[in-house]
């Protein structure tokens, strides 16, 4: 692990700083042209529903007409939280450890769906906490080992909050060179629907009762404690939410700030971003905080069942695409949504139009 | 074509009668085991939402632990509808073997999606009134050459009516035979709307007014001409929900006649069926009026933005897995649910348990 010294501090901040700067703003235009063909297609007008607009936005995106987006991958971004130390979670934190080795061996839910959807998987340790370094197809970007409690004072420091949103820009960058065409969040971190609470709770000024959920499985009186941690965390930390690097840097998490700095680099390379589930969310609020226009390059895959997925999805401006009362994250979430994705990129390129099938139209 | 005699008409009925009656009652035991065995893999509890209900359910369908659905298969029914010399929809009547040849030569949505997703289609002629014979890789299975125009009588006679639900029971034998897993349902025929409209408004006892919608596209005035033929059609018919047959007879389709017969033949043959959207709905709501029991072997797909749907969805006692205002048939929201399905079971059958896989479970 590389030590964060004050000019590395200042070298991640400025990838940052040039990632906010170069997410482009999409163009009406190329969303016309695909409107346009869209009419031409073998179905009534609009009877595709929402898969249109999926199509058409993502031609806006690629700045394609026909774009491809069969070239998918999920990054889930693995790290621990120093506030399990209050006891908010229902399992210890071991299992993060646990679960990165069950992904890298593909036993896991994650492992499972992009294998049937044809999705590769890319697991980064960001900061979990124990040594994962003999752990082979890992990708290694470490940058602490698990964040501080929240509830004493910052998770991290502003070293280690730039160079976890650099480690993002740089897999995002990765996936541009080599030719991927879109890209799912997912996470894994015990204790890190704390930190989504707390994130959610500042950047949509809700009251951390509304925005707190059982997250792998606390009773009431579990979710009343954690309800009491995160107001304490709120309270130690000041976290202002006119300044998102400070919020992420005080009540953040590591993979939360990769995942940001995935949805930013993503966003300014044009790749067309699948946001999981709260977690993910509370990450894409994040990035559109830095940078509003990151919105329209993102799709919000489903409707989490923790309580505060709601104010997140009204907050990054994107309504999600499939309510399955999923809550286990992981990119769970995404996967699924990828496919539907790839079927409206498909639907748009593929299918024959009135006058090239002999099919006629509709009466005016 | 063959004949409908009146001992045709028996034979056929008889066949749909054995059908009815082979429906088996699912099992909660298969439903328990399934549920212990989710309960026991890498995931807080409860985590995959819908997808573990889908997984829970396949099992007691095919009383098999490790279900497979990956032998799926779309039946795309096709036939033509008397009632639109009445002028009930956007689109002429040819339209309905033009986007026979345009399913046969890939270039429809559905094609698109079952290429994407990997799910076979089987286009069927079931009742359109050209001759389609020198259509290669078209099951043909025309029982007549359209129905009659439901507004001056009944759309079809008592062997029309029998003949038709023998053919969908006759395909669903073929699938089983031939190994298939998953069946989802689809159709074409202008004018089908229409007749899902007055079959919703008859078995679900609601007004005509809300039942009936824009099917491929009509304006106000266009609806409101569509809602007097359907109120005209009842009128002339008297359809009586307690005797499905009847109802099908007068105001139903072809198509819908042969879907419900599909889907009371699968069901008899333990296969998960997948419905597809409006016109779908309405010939899984006769399968349901004719044995209640074929409810539990149906995953109703999406909610089509057609107004009469929810009231079918409630009729078939089934929640709808996706909602992207899709509005197209064709079978195209049952071949995205398959996947979901398929994931499902992929999840269920592959997943690492917390024991296996070495990971802490929560406590307690």
């Amino acid at each position: 692990m590389r030590a964060l010294s004050a000019n590395k501090e200042n070298e991640s901040e400025a990838i940052v700083r040039e990632a906010i700067a170069s997410v482009p703003l999409l163009r009406k235009e190329w969303h016309d042209r695909a409107v346009q063909r869209l009419n031409s297609l073998t179905k009534p007008l609009g009877s595709l529903g929402r898969l249109e607009e999926i199509a058409a936005r993502v031609v806006a995106i690629r700045e394609e007409l026909r774009p491809d987006c069969s070239s998918k991958v999920i990054f889930t971004m693995a790290a621990d939280h120093g506030v399990t130390d209050e006891g908010v979670s229902a399992y210890p934190k071991a299992v993060t450890r646990q679960m990165v080795v069950n992904f890298l061996s593909g036993g896991a839910a994650i492992n499972v769906l992009c294998r049937h959807l044809g999705i590769d998987v890319t697991v980064v340790d960001i900061g979990v906490e124990v040594d994962t370094s003999e752990l082979p197809d890992l990708v290694k970007k470490k940058v602490a080992h698990g964040t501080r409690n929240m509830a004493h004072g910052p998770a991290m420091n502003a070293a280690e909050m730039y160079r976890a949103l650099e480690v993002g820009i740089e897999l995002a960058n990765d996936a541009a060179d080599s030719g991927r065409t879109l890209i799912g969040t997912g996470e894994m971190g015990i204790g890190n629907t704390t930190a989504a609470s707390a994130i959610t709770a500042v950047l949509t000024d809700m009251p951390v009762t509304q925005v707190t959920g059982p997250g792998t499985g606390l009773d009431q009186a579990g979710i009343r404690h954690k309800v009491e941690v995160i107001e304490r965390a709120l309270a130690v930390n000041h976290p202002n939410p006119l300044d998102p690097p400070q919020v992420l840097q005080a009540v953040g998490g590591l993979e939360i700030a990769g995942l940001a700095g995935l949805i930013l680099g993503g966003a300014a390379r044009r790749i067309p971003i699948v946001v999981d589930g709260f977690i993910s969310t509370a990450a894409a609020a994040i990035a559109c905080a830095l940078q509003p226009r990151v919105r329209d390059f993102l799709f919000a895959a489903h409707r989490s069942s923790e309580p505060g997925h709601e104010a997140l999805l009204k907050f990054i401006g994107q309504a999600p695409l499939l309510d399955l009362q999923m809550r286990l994250g992981e990119g769970t979430g995404a996967a699924l949504c990828m496919s539907l994705i790839e079927s409206a990129t498909k639907l748009l390129n593929e299918m024959a139009t009135f006058s090239s099938a002999g099919v006629s139209e509709a009466s005016a």
